[in-house]
């Protein structure tokens, strides 16, 4: 059993775990199917794309040598041989003097090696291209493999594919991809004062919040959330609901209620599913102070506090980064932090890593980083607020007007 | 049928549209299942939350008077009368000089009016708790309504149901919303040049992208995508999988070569889907001018054009605000724009919008919009860009150093 009240940081908590993590295995799916999903192999293009020199405007395709010295008072006459349709290869060879017309997308004629905008020329009654502007040879083409090169890497191991990453793959022809599999996240509520959402409330119950609040901010990450609700504060039923969870999960989650009882009981279930048990008991924050980290068979046990507004600024603080480390992500999303203003003074007490909630607000092209005020265990602070500032702890607060890093939920 | 060259700026466009659209009709889900949907009416809280007056610590709970004056040199001593355990109703009540153990989130003892933290006593030889610090009343008890009085707003109509929102439903016992149903957005794909991503290319053929890309960006907005691949360049064709696709959907999504004739072609289809057809065909912006826009039996009718590159910035920019008004949204998501300072000049033509894609760079604190340069309609720019920065029509560009907002695709 490791040290039972070892409070620690948030950074020294997110290593001590992480040393001790894996991340899931994969598995090969359709990249039609692969939105949101984390690459486990990295991609590099099987081929040049585009695979034929492309014209990038509707026109008509030249020997470039035709054109020069072509203008407005000397067009250059070209006689025009036919046009090469899209989506077909060329059956036109060109001749010196000859022309062939050509639309967006589509292949030149052999022997084209550039092609002129339709603005720029006219037919003549005679039925010649008229040609007012020379074109250098590879003007208004995009050659083969200007996009990719045959080895070129296209999207890393470890990278979300997002929407231009599933076009990319498709372009290529890469329609079967190797992805993290989504890691299973077991959420179990205990406590003995949680009813059902849909129930009356009779002295001292409270609707269950946290499984299904925490359950849709694993949901987000990417993985699955397996709900566990509402066990009652007994070792044994706890510990037989632990233990049935940890073996079809990549992470247990406890949220259990924040007195001393209910998170010793957490503690004792947590150390009895296996070595090596708790890791820390506590976290140097606030809020979230009632936090629990451990380990047992090589998966990470969380004990979140009880209080609605505790769990989801730990979650977001310390879980989010451990469940993205198993899923394999190699980045943090950029969407998730925003750089913000901040309104007012916020004090901190050194020695703890405060986390404190703010609303954004725009102003005249300024974010605003707005404190919430209210008790922090009141829901209706997560509902008015965007995410949190997070004060280190070596620092006394945070003056007005000082720029910070918004971290949104 | 309306003007056919009637070429406009991105905002003309979206007003045009939005005055002719409708939001889309709502459906009765349960809340466990709403995380991400949009709420069509209002929830108010129908009682107070919390319920009852909940002690915020571990200790005891009081009669605040009879702890007046208590210090270390001279505690207060009270009887121990018992416990109100967590969950249940006090069937405990307090006389005068007598406390009861109190846990984090139960409820007090009758008669009872504040809590003492457990670290402010200690038990006396002979069983008497002794109180080394006065409390008031009140003093750590969130009292009941507290969080929510009956009546007040919990979360508005047009609101996205988030982690926080659907907690608060939890916790109030409102197992059931009404929610916008989510919009069938139709995308097809057209072109002689196109085919399926998993074909070897011959000849002037391309892998389809836009089908995929444009269908992921729909997913992301909430709404369902409903694709119909690789129609060939044929106005029979077309035009019976259009009126198929708009029957059946909310907005139908054209994607299809960016030559003249190919959007010659979506154009006629439009017009003949039904009044009043083609609305602008084409906008005053780089890249994306070939775009249409139209509106067709009060569904809104887009031709995107054929570039991968093209088509993802004129779907964020100008139909993706649609999608979110038919969704019946009522804010753009806080995390879509991201503050940033320009790395390099941007010249640009005035008369025109340019949309720059740009990549974000992490520097010592500021964050940096970096423009991807090369041609606008390579795949590969998207891959290593994060979204796009819009220069209005009415600019001759953006200088180094100016703080721009960055749009996130």
């Amino acid at each position: 059993m490791a040290d039972f009240f070892n409070v620690i940081s948030p950074p020294e908590a997110i290593d001590l775990m992480s040393k001790n993590l894996s991340v899931v295995d994969f598995e090969l799916i359709n990249t039609e199917d692969s939105f949101g999903r984390i690459l486990s192999d990295p991609i590099f293009s099987q081929e040049e794309s585009p695979s034929f020199d492309r014209s990038s405007m509707d026109g008509y395709s030249v020997r470039a040598s035709d054109t020069y010295g072509a203008s407005d008072a000397l067009p250059a006459y070209l006689e025009l041989a036919g046009e090469v349709p899209m989506g077909r290869a060329p059956e036109l060879i060109l001749s010196p003097g000859e022309a062939a017309t050509a639309y967006t997308g589509g292949m030149l004629a052999s022997n084209a090696d550039a092609v002129v905008m339709v603005e720029h020329t006219k037919i003549s009654p005679s039925g010649l291209l008229e040609v007012y502007r020379p074109v250098a040879a590879g003007e208004n083409v995009i050659v083969a493999g200007e996009d990719f090169q045959k080895g070129d890497p296209v999207v890393g191991q470890g990278h979300l594919i997002k929407h231009a990453e599933l076009g990319a793959l498709m372009s290529l022809g890469t329609t079967k991809v190797n992805v993290y599999r989504r890691p299973n996240i077991a959420v179990i509520s205990s406590g003995d004062e949680l009813v059902e959402p849909g129930t009356q409330l009779a002295g001292g119950k409270i609707r269950d919040v946290n499984l299904y609040s925490i359950g849709a901010l694993v949901e987000n990450l990417g993985a699955s959330a397996n709900r566990f609700p509402r066990i009652p504060d007994e070792y044994d039923k706890l510990f037989e609901v632990a233990n049935r969870a940890a073996q079809i999960s990549d992470m247990v989650i406890f949220t259990a209620g924040s007195s001393v009882s209910s998170r010793d009981l957490t503690a004792k279930v947590i150390n009895d599913m296996g070595n090596p048990g708790v890791l820390a008991h506590g976290l140097s924050v606030k809020p979230g102070k009632p936090t629990i980290l451990g380990m047992s068979g090589g998966k990470p046990i969380i004990g979140l506090p009880g209080n609605p507004v505790s769990a989801i600024t730990i979650f977001s603080a310390v879980v989010a980064p451990l469940i993205r480390f198993i899923s394999g992500a190699k980045e943090t999303p950029i969407d998730k932090v925003i750089e913000a203003v901040v309104d007012s003074d916020l004090p901190s007490s050194s020695g703890r890593t405060d986390y404190v909630r703010i609303r954004l607000a725009y102003d005249q092209g300024t974010v605003r980083a707005v404190p919430v005020h209210g008790k922090s265990n009141l829901i209706s602070t997560l509902l008015s607020s965007d995410g949190y500032v997070e004060i280190d702890a070596d620092s006394s607060g945070i003056y007005q007007g000082t720029t910070v890093e918004v971290n949104l939920d």
